[in-house]
């Protein structure tokens, strides 16, 4: 099979739907609420608080430094239940596939869907393929949706940022996107920034056994950035945030490249990153454990909650400059980088 | 708003994604969940098993008789966790949008997403928007993901069919994909053929609460319609079926271009139908409930399952004609007609 193409026929519903099914996506899969193919998983679940979320991928091009849109899509979908406060357990894999594409191609992306899986700790347990003509998609889409359950001692939520509370960053910031951006624009410079794509379920989950209610508000930082990310915790907390650029973490190579592109990285996607508000009190404890852990070796505090919030869109969040000046860092107007993720 | 049509920055994460959402999205798919804007939503559930399940849509033409790629997609993961013998709950609700794509044809979209949801009973409770540039996505597809309790009494999967059950659908085959093609392919025979897109979670609720545990297996006949089904039940359940063509329900103007096509019934899509496997002695009483909903208004028994499973991947399925021979009826190869759903 794997010197095929997809032909429509593979997301009929008919034979080959179950042979793409079969030979190049169970075994990789491989879970007993899978192979029942039923319309979908019947899981057993405890009483409590569950988290649900859902993303899709379209990422151009679907390979790059650092990953594939199949590891993309898991850790993504992964993270979003991480960021609220659940421990992911179960994924659905939906693919939009585009006639022709190559099955090799597709069996890389499945593969690193399965691994990325693996590494987060979940099960991908439904899914469903659909195959359009040539042209009417470009290449290959995919949508992850999850549920994890959410620890009763957690309350992470937008909203929960109080003046007072702290600003952490789990590492540098820009890489996703720049990496993307360096292969896609055929701008290819000589440098090796690699897509920080990974799960953040366990770095989450270990900030939270620490300091459990301590951490009020989890985001990763993806499509726009942490500018938008850090804009959406202050008009859904309605306080100001602070934030100090010299503390800012940024990759060497990346903070090259935006400046020779006129980006911020601010405003730049991340997969493997994430921002969390915590209790003051508690943010040495915080910093400690995550910087055990490897995705958050580099983890450091880049701001404060305050107290001004401005009722316009712009001027919640102010960024004191390295030349020791203060500017707006509004949330983002205008697509930068389309196809991000 | 609506004279406007989708830029990129739509999907960016930045204002103008805000704006779609608080404007278009949110006012229309009313929830509490959802109005938090967090990366996920947070759910309170039961002890018990869980339905969860996916599926994208990708029909063209988006608008259509008896329906839109909205209500399809809400309909089809709702009766996609029915079919699981669940109840279905929450949804998430994905786009992917190509960049022009007109704002108002969005809007009525969404407007019939809502509308179906409130149909079926389910909450419509997380989302993502992607915004691909022109031409690497054609206009709007959809997914949807689904989760649903499924009561202690119930027990159906494709597994489950024993010889001497009997097979019931619950009207009419082959609308959907009729109404589709008559319309895409530019046929316009005059004809009244609407699609059946419809939830069939308050119909299979009827059937479980009549017959619990009697009633084995569900399936929606979607892609690849009910042939594609009935094969896999055989295949999963290692029976055989044998229905009579005599007594398989086609509309007269569903046959009439079934016909003039060259397709069979067996092999069109349905979006609003389900096929059940069940107890024999419970039959009479369960077609009783079907035919008080309107959706099961013409239910009818098709065929039963034997006991006559043939190895190999043809034969398992097979028709009494109405000219008084035998043929089999074999899973679908080769695609019909592509974007169905």
């Amino acid at each position: 099979m794997r010197d095929e193409r997809i032909l429509l026929d593979h997301g009929s519903g008919g034979l080959l739907s179950n042979r793409l099914i079969s030979e190049l996506m169970l075994p990789l899969f491989d879970n007993s609420f899978l192979s029942m193919q039923d319309d979908g998983a019947c899981l057993d679940v405890p009483a409590g608080r569950m988290a649900f979320s859902t993303d899709s991928f379209v990422v151009d091009p679907i390979f790059f430094p650092g990953g594939c849109i199949g590891d993309l899509a898991v850790n993504g979908t992964v993270n979003d239940i991480a960021m609220c406060g659940g421990v992911p357990r179960y994924l659905s894999a939906a693919l939009i596939i585009e006639e022709g594409f190559p099955v090799k191609d597709l069996a890389a992306v499945v593969q690193a869907m399965a691994e990325a899986a693996r590494n987060a700790g979940v099960l991908i347990v439904t899914g469903d393929t659909k195959v359009v003509p040539r042209g009417a998609a470009d290449k290959l889409f995919i949508n992850t949706s999850g549920v994890g359950y959410i620890p009763k001692s957690v309350s992470v939520a937008a909203g929960n940022a109080r003046p007072g509370d702290v600003v952490i960053a789990s590492g540098t910031l820009g890489d996703h996107g720049i990496a993307i951006l360096n292969q896609r624009e055929g701008l290819s410079f000589d440098v090796d920034i690699q897509s920080d794509s990974a799960p953040l379920n366990h770095l989450a989950g270990r900030m939270l056994e620490m300091a459990g209610s301590g951490i009020h508000v989890l985001r990763d930082p993806t499509r726009g950035g942490a500018a938008a990310a850090l804009n959406e915790i202050a008009a859904q907390s309605k306080v100001g945030i602070r934030i100090r650029e010299s503390s800012v973490p940024v990759a060497k190579a990346v903070a090259g490249l935006c400046s020779l592109l006129g980006l911020d990285p601010l405003y730049v996607a991340n997969e493997g990153k994430l921002l969390a508000v915590v209790e003051s009190a508690l943010v040495e404890k915080v910093l400690a454990v995550m910087r055990e852990d490897p995705l958050g070796r580099d983890a450091c505090i880049i701001g404060e909650i305050t107290g001004e919030y401005a009722p316009a869109q712009s001027g919640r969040v102010i960024m004191e400059t390295a030349a020791g000046g203060e500017r707006i860092v509004p949330m983002p107007t205008g697509e930068q980088l389309p196809r991000i993720c």
